[in-house]
């Protein structure tokens, strides 16, 4: 995407890519339209793309630019007025609008990530109007919208687990930069990055949601893990295969490092119970798993 | 605590306090006693106090200085050896040691940290063995132990909640320093810090944390607040009188403000629906409160 | 500092302590007085205590309330107003305003911390007006203030710094808990944080902070170490005797330790030059050295 | 990428990428060759990639992975033999290895983060083994190295800069979703992150890094400012033009935020000097800007 420019003799280079936007509008809605209030927070960051944004950069022409602000504004604005049922629903309408509303944007890029809240129980119940932030983890979305095509890739960051039987690590390669011991029975604890991405627009993005997340959970805790690397595949082949509108998962796993604390120093016997916490270094998998076709 | 040296001459000052000791100890422990393996998470800091440290400071006279390294291997070391069924009961023992195997220690001053982890839910029951991080509130105690007495202070760190009706604040100072709107209808959020002290060291550590938790988030839920500063006092009021173990308990509680975005801008109508959260700058509550003697 | 209250019959407890106020008030002033535009970057936090908030607390009687939004509409007004030479001038007179203005408030407490800014270097001089940020420490000041008596605490945070040669640790107690070795040539690495109490309210305050600052750094760099303890004590003393206007210094310097990494199972020659760095766990040493009387 | 696997029948998926690493390798290396002891503190992560990987992920046959912890050791070892005169040197060094070491591996990517420190002032000179943190900004490089090529991209974390003059943000698009006023004289604030890619591996990468880093420091200094994005491919343009072996560059640069606080409500006159500093919702400008052919 070269652009043109008007002052082209005082420069030795070209624009080649260019996006700018707004990040970290932080949106609090309250749903008043059923029984009880129920309450959505979200964040939000908004980029958009575009030849003709070129002329800013070389220029300072500022006359095709959407001031940031003004997308900030739109956040607050569309959020008024549209039903929130689902990050990935708001997220569609918002790159929409912004496509429709300036035709010089090309392309318009999303992240939107909800925080977890629950309601606070109460006498067995659960308070109607009161709430306790959640687990840490959080649901996210990243939309990109051109006027050909739509994508939609959803997830979750920073879920945190850890299991502590069923897990090993031996059989790896030993050359002379290896100190690590071999282990059948470890704990093995990771941070979950994952995305998916859906076949289209019409999918049930909250089912989705949160059957994906189960799935992940249970492969976890159900894996026999011989690796970081396999019990990742195995949440990946279970996601695919627990919900059919998801296409592709792909995961960032770091290695949450416990290690065996050596006891036998102290005239006690190791008897894999005490570890040291740590967390640099740390190692990290990653992986893509797609349906077979 | 003012202490004598041997190289007067040379300085113009005198030491009048010292402590040092390890910070960020981080142990997991395996309980595998029970029925199923639990697991704790726990970050330890220590920090020893004597004027027979001083000539350290004065000299560079190690001759009394547990090395920190030192302090370090016995968490883990004493971990192994505690049932580690609180970390009231563990920090107790861990200052105990301190101060009998080292007759020049003067006062010990410990900080356990434990985070939330939950079984997993599987199948409509609780995996045994795999676990995900629960809520982002952390349980903490706080033990000052010298050869006189002993002060245990426990609490809860990180306890977001915030309530969408029963809050307003209004009749405050008006002067010409206030642009600040009164209301009857606000969001609060807040991030509870709570710190409060036991009668003695035979209460029931765990009873008085669970107890306690409940209590301030159900009082926060269910009380009709005219300000932070109400909720908070009626919170600790509560705690006061659930738990009669707990003489004193102290609270920090910043205001995680929600700010009405003005609709009536962009055409719209305000329903009290649509708010800004920001975290800079922001309120922020302190107080104490002791049982009526 | 108990409180009368007005429905004594319905709590179990007393309001023992209060104080409310605003964090993370962010300034920025550029001073347009000079031959060059100067610029201030403050952070303010402010904390009000008095008896008559108790109503506050007990009954949501909010007449006695200075709004925390207020506040910080006091930092920006008075902040045009004031010259702003340094954090401590600034503070005082916003403590005094808030004592004189407020006739029910008892006691002010401010925290002002001032980020490091560097002119541009450029053709060999300094631009006069873009600036770069500067180190990582932050110039610090904490006031308090009530109608009888005023304290200046002023100090540096997270100043960071290593040394190379010069330092070592050695005969510290060993006893079954000791696996640490003793060192005589060891990396000493600290963040210092560093508080001073400032005699009056007349003391030069810039004057005061840059020789405290020039004379930590100095004293750290030369000073034979052998301990952490020992060079702190040197730091300090070496300040009193630098800022004649500085009664008593404390000091928190956490241990940034650098672990040999032994080469010898590699084939490798150890020869102390490869290290390990890492933060947790850590030492911490602390203390406190007051002026000779 | 797709890779063949062993049991394929219990998997609905393929895994179609995957890739593992260390991160947070800290290493700290006292180069004592010269004429005083230099220090050199830097991050290093490192990701290995190829198929033969898969089986680990199908399978959990670790018999082709090198583990995470030899990774680690690795970057000690060999940072041992090296001169770490730069850290691309060290990074292609490092990436070498691991193709050449394990004949499965078909893709290595590292990054590299150096921290800045200074030698400490004293007495008019530096002091030649006394160091203290400089600025807050780091000197990265990524590198990706296959069989086949070699990619070096270094850069800037972190460069926080501002300008009180010479900056204004007005013509941008005006409609029903604008509030933002037109300014010609505002704050601009931004925390720079730049990455350039060098022609190859013969660049002279240190001299490269300093001219980068001074010229966009003047560049911003001196650019009269219509907007970031224009004050951005500015900088981007003289990089390439005072660094030949640079091919292109591409840039993230936040808005940091300074609003006017109106004094005109307080009975003051506003005279652009009294400013609030926002951290949320920011701008975000980025673009990549390449040598003309």
């Amino acid at each position: 995407m070269s652009v043109s420019k008007t002052k082209e003799k005082t420069f030795v280079s070209t624009l080649v890519k260019n996006s700018y936007g707004k990040s970290l509008v932080r949106l609090t809605k309250i749903k008043r339209d059923g029984k009880h209030p129920e309450w959505k927070e979200i964040t939000v960051e908004i980029v958009l793309t575009g030849p003709e944004f070129a002329g800013c950069y070389y220029d300072g022409d500022n006359s095709k630019v959407v001031a940031t602000d003004s997308m900030k504004n739109t956040v607050y604005v569309e959020g008024a007025k549209h039903p929130l049922n689902s990050i990935e629903e708001f997220g569609l309408t918002l790159a929409k609008h912004f496509l429709e509303k300036y035709s010089h944007v090309a392309e318009v890029n999303l992240k939107l990530v909800e925080e977890l809240w629950a309601q606070i129980p109460i006498n067995g119940g659960l308070h109607p109007t009161s709430f306790v932030k959640g687990g840490e983890d959080k649901r996210v979305t990243q939309i990109t919208k051109t006027r050909m095509a739509t994508k939609v890739e959803s997830g979750i960051d920073n879920l945190i687990v850890a299991k502590i039987t069923n897990s090993g690590f031996a059989g790896f390669i030993r050359d002379e930069y290896t100190t690590l011991k071999e282990t059948h029975d470890r704990i093995f604890g990771t941070k979950v990055e994952a995305r998916w991405t859906y076949k289209n627009e019409s999918c049930d993005f909250n089912s989705g949601y949160a059957t994906a997340r189960n799935t992940m959970l249970e492969t976890f805790a159900n894996h026999h893990s011989l690796s970081a690397q396999q019990t990742m595949y195995a949440m990946g082949d279970a996601v695919l295969e627990a919900v059919p509108g998801i296409e592709e998962i792909s995961f960032v796993m770091p290695n949450l490092h416990r290690i065996p604390f050596d006891l036998i120093n102290f005239g006690l016997e190791n008897r894999n119970e005490i570890f040291i916490a740590t967390s640099e270094p740390h190692g990290t998998i990653q992986g893509t798993i797609a349906r077979k076709k």
